[in-house]
């Protein structure tokens, strides 16, 4: 057993649940599923998450809402306890309305297992193939009766010694070739990068002198609308040298891609957006190289993956039509380019490479995805997404594949959301709520007292509360409940997760009933458009057999929840991974293995865009997606039965607060 | 018949010839093999060159040299007569020993046929077609049910409505292609370069608004040592519209390749060489468009070709190499590049052609005659010429090739004789002597007073007085010959060409036994070079079916004494041409017909370079052709019979002076 890890044992409800030594008992109940009354977020302020600690050593937790007597007879405030050994917990009686509540906890939180690019299966997979390979090579000094061109010696030695074939020096390296010889001795490395199409041309795009072999790099970029992230990647181990992030410093211009290309319609603004862009790409490069200690001169390419209208303004390519119906991009494949026509801080030899677009909105972020991710590769039908505030998705397998964006809005942003906030300090990220007396166990990031919601906390309040019956299936408040946290005021109906006293902002922390239906709009423009690719294919969603989230939004999302509200189709939690980043993670892939570069092309013609604004059945599916899970619930068995089971045993309207 | 020409009647030769209208008497006479006394070149100075006109009218040629009585007569001054009518001319007795001078006339002079390229031809032989090609698009305006991006768009209509496959936009008109579109309703014309190599890629180079078809425009520039040339060539009519040479603005860094080279291995040297070189680039370009009224906007290629240290330079990649054994060049074939990195004040959309290069000192210059003048094409064993400083030679036929350059030293262009000088005003450039009073008729550029000899006078000089016995076989003179003209000075023998009163410099204008040494060995080194190769070969001179003649030396050779001095092998002159600058020629014709860019890459591989200095036979070729024409008479039977005939009738040592 991991020596860092201890087991809690929490009682009455006899679950059991691994803990990292030092954890939070208050989340370590919620992992189980177990709910304990914690309002304020986990600073103590509420008094109310008091457990017994009947066994075993916690370090915290005591605070002057206990007193002595409490704190003999083992009571610990559980959000500021942090498990220290094997525990045995009891959640005491006052927060339990009876022992039913024992098959009624939350479902245990679930998150994507993490798929993760696995170096030693692609080398054994032959796969391992980087586009840039160093050789070393020992030339045949000239003589006046061998006094070939200095080129055609170089290009003659790698075909009959190396077996390389149609081979085509670079300009620049022509220009240095035959200084680099005479001062090396002709002994000397050649950089070779591999034709993106088999068959075409491999390119010499440097010479240096002596053996520089063990020296090969490449970067790798994700050009986010928020965010750009960089690697640096040692092409002859694999691994990732160094890794750094930075805001893209182009949201001064505008929040998001539309006001991006408004900006860019003006005059010289494309040139600042580009020049804005390109400031920050070469800030990380100067950071990876610092860290990694590499010399500039052995970095042999870059790959960037971005949206259609990130990649536009990276290279200079005025969007303005993207923003525009019909909404057409200028070109889906770029050329390999000199990385310093585009500005970028590499040396002349670099080859930039620029991941295709798939369309105006479906764009290289996207298609590295489907790339790093292996979807294009997989017999499984599968679901890929990334959501933000515009969610893609993509379904298919090796044969086919069709994906649409769908405007979703930016409510799993907190957008939108009247106390909706952006995944930072204080926002509500886990949720739990008694079933009886509707008090909630809220979990905060940082654990210091609630300011506001975050997306994947959202998705947990609304899934609880629909499955307690707290909301109905339209996410109207059941104006029945006796508790004081749900109230009417000015004519909108909430629910009141945090009191004034117990948050940062001396406000009541709320949720209301134009915010869950916000949260069922987003969702419901994502199932709809899901179907809607399935049925244009002639498929629908019970032939999914696996899901691929990619973003930061995947990796916190509680996926047992996101079904319940209907946000992803229901399926095995099992068969849904997270791959995080997928554009740096495909940007990263092309670095490492030139197959993915080769076969992307094929691939991004294989994608079938829809504009789902234009495929007449999505109306109809966005309209019977605006439930919770769905208006047809034969589509989420597993929900219905548990919805089900708990009508039958503890209808809602019936039980009484204490 | 012409109406500007006239026939003169030379007698008592009894030969005829045809004269433009006001064209020199004296130099009628020359070009009709008929010998006149004239030493002063043709400013009336020496008096000596008074015919009788019997019948006709001339103008001028009346001087205070001759009696009223004379001019009543009929006599006149050849040198400064002009035809203007039919002729009967009398050279008069005291200027001919007796009437055997009837069968002892110089050979006529013969230059060599101009061989020009014939566009009629190149169109019905469907080789007319331009690597650039335009195309008027109109495209289908994108709909919500099709927007494709506009790259997509338009390859695909390519495609589709004009069957063009292997199509890659480049990035440059990937950037402004969505602008273009909008701005131009999807009414377009393409720019499409076809590769060189069949099966790879046509470029997309441009986009333009509307209909440019009409518009498209090459640029051919020839880079000399000494001078550039450029020709702007209409691609839809394949006429030159503008053509403007200069001087290479290089010289002022030194006069010939080994001391640029030296110059570019300075520091800043290459860089500024290169600056220069480019800089006469732009103002014979600018020159072009001003004088053809062409946009620039419509050209769109432009083809250079030049020796390897001049594209060398032009490409600013360092000679240094080329003048150090073992002479090795840094490439044979240069990639296309964007004109404008070379700094060539042309458009983005510009591609750059470099013609490829043999060897270090035979060059793209060469490449682009062999191209030009069809010697790769011909099934004719050819022997090509291209005599400067340098003489480079290619010997071969569609099959096989064989080259190499000879250091034949600078005599040809004057350099090393005593009384050298360039082809110039005041150069000596036809000659003949009266066989028994051994008196000199000098032609000179601009009919002005001697003051020096040129290549092609000096050619003639030799051959003359070889054919006349005055010099042997190792060019010395014969000491019997009694003329105040043959004298030893300083140990040193010579012939006095001009008396200095006479000339424009008040010296003796002579030529000498080391001058007459010195061309001995300029085209011994020529001769045996060809020699050399045909032997590798297993071939002799005697298979050589044709010659061609490239640069401006050959335009002005006199065909049959070139041959009398062993310079050229022996055949019927008819089957010599002349193809002027072949450089610019080959640049041209790579205009015009994309095969000649595909086939030169075939032909540069195909033609295999010989180091005459590494090729056993050679010295001794060269020994044997340091001999008037050359130690074996059986090489040139046409000069033998003559040379036989000659002396049996008179052998010169036995003539007396008059």
């Amino acid at each position: 057993m991991d020596m860092g890890m201890h087991t809690v044992l929490f009682l009455p409800h006899n679950r059991k649940i691994q803990v990292k030594d030092g954890g939070s008992l208050l989340r370590a109940a919620m992992e189980a599923g177990v709910h304990v009354n914690a309002s304020c977020g986990g600073e103590g302020v509420c008094g109310k998450c008091r457990v017994i600690i009947e066994s075993g050593v916690v370090e915290g937790g005591i605070t002057e809402k206990l007193t002595a007597k409490d704190v003999s007879d083992g009571y610990r405030q559980a959000c500021l306890s942090m498990v220290k050994s094997d525990l045995t917990v009891r959640i005491p009686v006052e927060s339990v309305i009876d022992a039913s509540i024992l098959n009624m906890q939350s479902t245990p939180r679930c998150t994507a297992r993490i798929q993760q690019m696995n170096l030693e299966e692609l080398k054994e997979a032959g796969l391992f193939v980087p586009p840039v390979e160093k050789k070393y090579l020992e030339l045949p000094v000239p003589t006046q009766q061998d006094n070939l061109p200095d080129v055609s010696r170089l290009v003659g030695f790698l075909k009959l010694e190396h077996g390389e074939h149609r081979l085509v020096m670079d300009f620049p390296v022509i220009q240095k070739i035959s200084d680099i010889l005479r001062r090396s001795d002709f002994k000397i490395t050649a950089t070779l990068v591999r034709p993106v199409h088999p068959g075409r041309k491999t390119h010499i795009v440097n010479v240096q002198p002596g053996d520089t072999t063990s020296r090969n790099y490449a970067i790798a970029v994700d050009i986010g609308t928020t965010t750009i992230y960089g690697q640096l990647i040692d092409l002859v181990s694999g691994e990732v040298l160094a890794q750094f992030g930075d805001f893209n410093a182009q949201i001064s211009y505008g929040e998001d891609v539309i006001s991006r290309i408004m900006y860019a319609e003006k005059p010289g603004g494309l040139e600042k957006l580009h020049e804005v862009v390109i400031g920050v790409v070469n800030k990380l490069i100067e950071k990876m190289i610092i860290k990694s200690g590499v010399d500039i001169e052995d970095i042999s390419t870059i790959t960037m993956a971005g949206n259609t209208t990130m990649t536009q303004l990276l290279l200079k390519v005025n969007p303005r039509s993207i923003r525009r119906a019909p909404y057409v991009p200028t070109s889906s494949l770029y050329p390999p380019l000199q990385a310093v026509t585009l500005g970028i801080a590499l040396k002349e030899h670099v080859t930039a490479l620029v991941y295709p677009q798939v369309s105006s909105y479906v764009g290289g972020d996207i298609v590295a995805g489907v790339m790093g991710s292996g979807l294009y590769r997989t017999e499984e039908l599968t679901l890929f997404m990334d959501i933000g505030t515009n969610a893609e998705i993509v379904i298919g397998n090796k044969d086919w594949m069709a994906c649409a964006a769908c405007s979703a809005g930016p409510a799993f942003e907190g957008g939108g959301i009247t106390f909706g906030m952006r995944a930072t300090k204080g926002a509500i990220e886990d949720f739990s709520m008694d079933p009886f007396t509707f008090e909630p166990m809220n979990i905060t990031i940082g654990n210091v007292r609630p300011k506001g919601i975050c997306g994947s906390g959202l998705i947990i309040m609304v899934a609880t509360m629909f499955e307690l019956g707290v909301i109905d299936n339209r996410g109207k408040f059941n104006r029945n409940l006796k508790t004081p946290r749900i109230r009417e005021t000015g004519g909108i109906w909430e629910y009141v997760l945090v009191w004034a006293n117990e948050t940062q902002i001396d406000r009541d922390v709320v949720l209301t009933e134009p915010d869950i239906d916000n949260l069922i709009r987003a969702k419901g423009a994502i199932y709809s458009g899901c179907m809607t690719l399935l049925e244009e294919v002639g498929l629908g969603v019970q032939n999914l057999e696996r899901i691929i989230l990619a973003g930061g939004f995947g990796s916190y999302v509680d996926l047992e929840k996101a079904m319940t509200i209907g946000l992803l189709p229901e399926m095995d939690t099992s068969r849904v991974t997270f791959i995080g980043n997928g554009s740096l993670l495909g940007a990263r892939m092309s670095s490492l293995t030139n197959r993915i570069r080769q076969d992307v092309v094929d691939v991004v013609k294989k994608i079938t865009n829809f504009e789902l604004s234009e495929t007449h059945s999505y109306m109809d599916n966005y309209v019977a997606a605006l439930f919770l899970p769905h208006t047809d619930m034969n589509k989420f068995p597993r929900i219905k039965a548990r919805l089900d089971a708990r009508r039958q045993s503890h209808p809602p309207e019936n039980v009484t607060v204490v």
